[in-house]
């Protein structure tokens, strides 16, 4: 190991227990952007940010506003022929309902057997903290960053970072940088390095059919006018075929087929299905026909019906024939789907299916996100693989995510820069719930890993 | 016309005005069953009806317990070797809501224009007190009934008559009789007189059905577990073929075709099709092939998927895949469909067509009533054709009900006896809606029919 890092490494074992502090003064601010009354508290988060980035001497720190909530903005740039890097994280978090949940309460931060509790404390304040606590050591022992560096911290990821879109294009020049590293995001395991390769895209739609225009009585009219729940759910039950596939005509056209490199990269993925199928209380897998579970989780396209309503929900028998029902679609899209090609397909097919004595409407729902994916060749990953290499003494996996993180994706369209995944958060910490925590040695590693990646993102290894 | 005939009519028209007095006055009684505020109106009306029973002359006049509302029973046993017929009728009334849009107080009898208006005026007070107008008429003119007399009046109707099947079975002795007249019953038109052939029978249940324990991250699961909402669609479209008919193993086995004879019935019955969609907004017709709008609603038997719920259903994009579904069903039957054989065959083929990924619960719903028909050949309906025919100076239409009217087939089973319909409710009545109402033409018609049917019930005429 170098001296460089060595002596960052001794650094942030010294300020420990000042960074352990100053974490939990950040975590003390409720800044939840779902809920109104804490926007002032978002506004606070957001200026405790702003001044942290100062006291490490970063030199322009900005809050750039955006329609909402502001994006902490910051930029130190050393040297032109250096590559530029810019750190992404988001400084809201989840509301911490339901309280009475918690153990302690979710905004007085406190250590218990080498965790870290609050709401937070791992998504994402935690994590783009510890990465800050890494950059700090690298700037007091070097003197300066090591490349040219930018700070994206946003305040509305919770709540789908609604204006982030129309930011990353206004403040497109501001932002221009060579690669993108998220301090939002986890890893497969705290044994179990890993880095995450895509996201999947979603778009979504709501089909509103009617019948006539007023429910009927089921004995005068049952077996004469169509019911509508009975249409919609005949048509709805044309999106897959028995076997689970989708049946949209086109859905799969642009989907890449995995390699066998790919498939062998997550089949080398530890994987309990016992465990997997236990933890929702589910008797068997189900699925597209073809592949692993793991694989159809990060690399398969869904249409998935997330609601169904219509007509009597109460107790007991309500002779009613109805005269509408409604669904709600939403589709998990891989590269290279297009989200709006995808409505498209879906409005052709509901077009096709739907029979002459229904009306039928489709109305696309706003929220939709391209896939992500890292190029699988690109330099950044590979320097991210050799620091976890290093750090853990293992390989790193190689894993996917089957939500939707938008963000990676915008990025990419709008800054042309790939983003890079290297956060700690772990699938036991609870983010989203209650007792949200993170482990204090998750907490150094991260830093130390930040230490040792961004000296090894050269101009070369950043450029995509 | 004979010289009985005659005197009786002249009593109806001289005692007119005392008559609509005292139908103003048990109008008058707010007997809602379904509204517990007004459980004593109920009580009050039934005692109301008992006091004009005695007030005929009726010797013996009983309000009997049931589990909740008393049935009036009253009887006059003239002569052993005459027939017995049981006029059936309801005292209780709908919920007047919405009030606004009554234009008189539904429980303030108004006539304006040749019609009485108030809640009950046609459903089912009017109607039943007409009967016993002309039941009054004959007594008078005769000094007895020209036949042995039960009367069966219940407070239940409006809402599903849940204690008579026990009732009937207790007071099945006391209820002995060889033919039913219903006074709850409706003709085609104002100058289209009618008989009712049918009703259809009905049977419930509710489908539960599950496919993990919780609901799901569709990013996370939906490529890998069962949607129970997509689960369930699959499962519900296949109670019918594409073409509308049921496709249930089984469903049609007992079904009746309809014979030559009730084809050209019911093709005479005069039918508009343009207003019968306008009512209810539909563009089109739906349902079984083979079979004429008229014939489907009349005399074939429906599956009804009456609600369907599960997942999200507010405003916008929930990515939920969700792990539980919920449809009611309910079949509309037609002789000779059994209600318990029905759900039994609906309950096989669930279990048959569930996919091994789901569990699946079926409920059946209390409510059930069987299919009820009087017999084609049933001389009280030859009796009636010939009263609505002098009435009238037309052919009566045969007419068949698609709703259900559980207690025609129920006396039919515990006392032996056919329900004849014998009513003058009209489809511009607005029964169950605001401003109902009766026209006194109607009125006096059908007491001027009950004076004229009764003689005719003969023992031969009136036994099946």
């Amino acid at each position: 190991m170098d001296e460089l890092l060595q002596r960052c490494d001794a650094y942030l074992a010294e300020h420990e227990a000042e960074h352990l502090g100053l974490l939990q003064d950040f975590l003390r601010i409720p800044s939840v952007s779902a809920l109104p009354q804490h926007q002032t508290d978002v506004q606070r988060a957001a200026e405790w940010v702003a001044a942290r980035l100062q006291a490490l001497g970063i030199p322009d720190v900005r809050l750039l506003a955006t329609e909402r909530n502001p994006i902490v903005f910051g930029q130190w740039l050393v040297d032109p022929t250096l590559p530029t890097v810019l750190v992404y994280g988001h400084y809201d978090v989840q509301p911490p309902d339901p309280l009475e949940l918690w153990e302690t309460p979710p905004f007085e931060p406190v250590v218990r057997n080498g965790r870290l509790y609050a709401r937070g404390a791992s998504d994402d304040k935690g994590n783009m903290f510890a990465a800050l606590c890494g950059i700090e050591a690298l700037i007091r022992i070097i003197g300066r960053p090591p490349v040219n560096l930018k700070f994206f911290f946003e305040g509305e990821e919770e709540i789908g970072s609604p204006s982030m879109a129309a930011a990353v294009r206004q403040y497109r020049e501001l932002l221009a940088c060579d690669v993108v590293v998220s301090a939002d995001g986890g890893m497969y395991g705290h044994d179990q390095p890993s880095l995450t390769l895509s996201s999947k895209g979603i778009c979504a739609c709501q089909v509103d059919l009617r019948t006539a225009s007023t429910d009927m009585h089921s004995g005068q009219y049952g077996a004469v006018i169509a019911n509508a729940v009975q249409t919609l759910v005949q048509l709805a039950a044309t999106f897959h075929t028995p076997e689970g596939r989708v049946a949209i005509a086109g859905f799969y056209d642009r989907v890449r087929e995995l390699s066998p490199e790919e498939r062998a990269e997550i089949a080398a993925v530890p994987f309990n299905p016992d465990e997997f199928l236990a933890n929702v209380g589910a008797k068997m897998f189900w699925g597209e026909p073809g592949y692993t579970p793991l694989e159809r989780a990060w690399t398969r396209p869904t249409l998935d019906l997330n609601g169904f309503w219509g007509g009597f929900q109460g107790e007991g028998i309500k002779t009613v024939t109805p005269c509408e029902a409604h669904l709600k679609i939403t589709c998990r899209l891989v590269p290279d789907q297009d989200p709006d090609e995808i409505l498209s397909l879906i409005e052709q097919h509901i077009r096709t299916h739907c029979p002459p004595w229904a009306e039928v409407q489709v109305t696309r729902l706003p929220g939709s996100a391209r896939p992500f994916a890292i190029r699988r060749d690109h330099p950044a990953l590979e320097a991210a693989r050799d620091v976890l290499r290093e750090l853990y003494g293992k390989e790193p996996l190689m894993t996917r995510v089957g939500g939707t993180i938008p963000v990676a994706e915008l990025f990419q369209r709008e800054l042309g820069a790939d983003m890079l995944f290297f956060a700690w958060g772990m699938p036991d910490n609870r983010v989203h719930a209650p007792n949200e925590s993170y482990r204090l040695e998750d907490f150094r590693t991260m830093a130390r890993a930040y230490v040792r990646l961004l000296p090894r993102l050269t101009r070369s290894s950043a450029r995509r």
